[in-house]
């Protein structure tokens, strides 16, 4: 018997994205974001969603452009700084001694600190309350040296994602439990 | 200097989230979904993106309505084998030995067997290439009796959810790196 908590925003597991854009004086800066995820294949979309307000909004609806770079649990510190001060009063890769790096695909910097980054063209907006979900077509992931599992896969455990938990810690990944598209198939009869 | 990889489907973390519906002959089905994620806080939106051929789509339209189950990492199995095989073929709750539990307050099952749950009005669709995005509007979260961290948010250690690595295996949350909205403020000069 489960207990009721109410029309909360609660899912698991969170990202803490680094979403990267050129200011509207064209400053590079970064917000962090919970709200997103990777949402169709063709073209590979990943949406992040910002509330009006944020210095950032303006900025990708300016360069129908964003990055999102995947931070390491290494860089908690840094994406917590990112996500309490707004880029209207700090220099916030000044601030927390990260380096921009411009895309040479969108008008857009991303993290050079951070292991994997994708670099999207704004491709649809939705309107949803307090957000404006921002759709970009990922143009391209760039990744560090390294970093794979095998021939294309990325080695999650090395790229070591930093995973949001509202309200509460910052969390590393932890072991494997299984290799996906091949473990359930014990239950096909 | 980062490599590209070229346009690819590819974020961190990725969930592994379980969507419930009743198909059109009013059969409990749940599909494996990793496209997705928390896209606005009023309302609260969940928003799960789903390929038109898929046998939840048309239920999804169906009864505007749908729940996500959180899984944890023991239910892996049941996890990948639901992403495997079509309920348009298989019964998935009874081949994964997974209990529909009837929500409260739309028409669509959830998962007694996962520790957390959001039930979903269908808010908002949008359509983007592969797949159609459903934005649920949370009507409410149910967890399990003792999952809470303090007085509100949920332990994501005790929820311990399934995180999924595209072209990899599934993973567990791994350990504590700092408390979020407190340890950037370290930064702020």
């Amino acid at each position: 018997m489960k207990k009721s908590l109410g029309p909360q925003t609660l899912a698991f597991p969170l990202p803490a994205y680094l979403v990267g854009t050129y200011d509207t004086d064209n400053r590079p800066n970064i917000m962090t974001a919970a709200w997103g995820g990777i949402l169709a294949s063709t073209p590979p979309c990943l949406g992040v969603s910002v509330q009006p307000p944020r210095w950032s909004h303006a900025a990708i609806l300016k360069n129908q452009a964003f990055t999102v770079s995947f931070p390491s649990s290494k860089l908690a510190v840094e994406v917590d700084y990112a996500g309490i001060v707004s880029g209207k009063k700090f220099d916030k890769f000044k601030g927390a001694s990260l380096t921009p790096v411009k895309s040479d695909l969108v008008n857009a910097p991303y993290v050079a600190e951070c292991p994997v980054v994708a670099e999207c063209r704004l491709y649809k907006t939705l309107e949803l309350g307090s957000h404006t979900l921002f759709v970009g077509e990922i143009l391209d992931i760039k990744a560090d040296e390294g970093l794979e599992l095998d021939g294309s896969a990325l080695d999650i455990e090395k790229v070591d994602p930093l995973i949001f938990n509202r309200g509460g810690e910052y969390h590393r990944v932890g072991t494997g439990v299984g290799k996906a598209f091949s473990i359930g198939k014990s239950l096909i009869k």
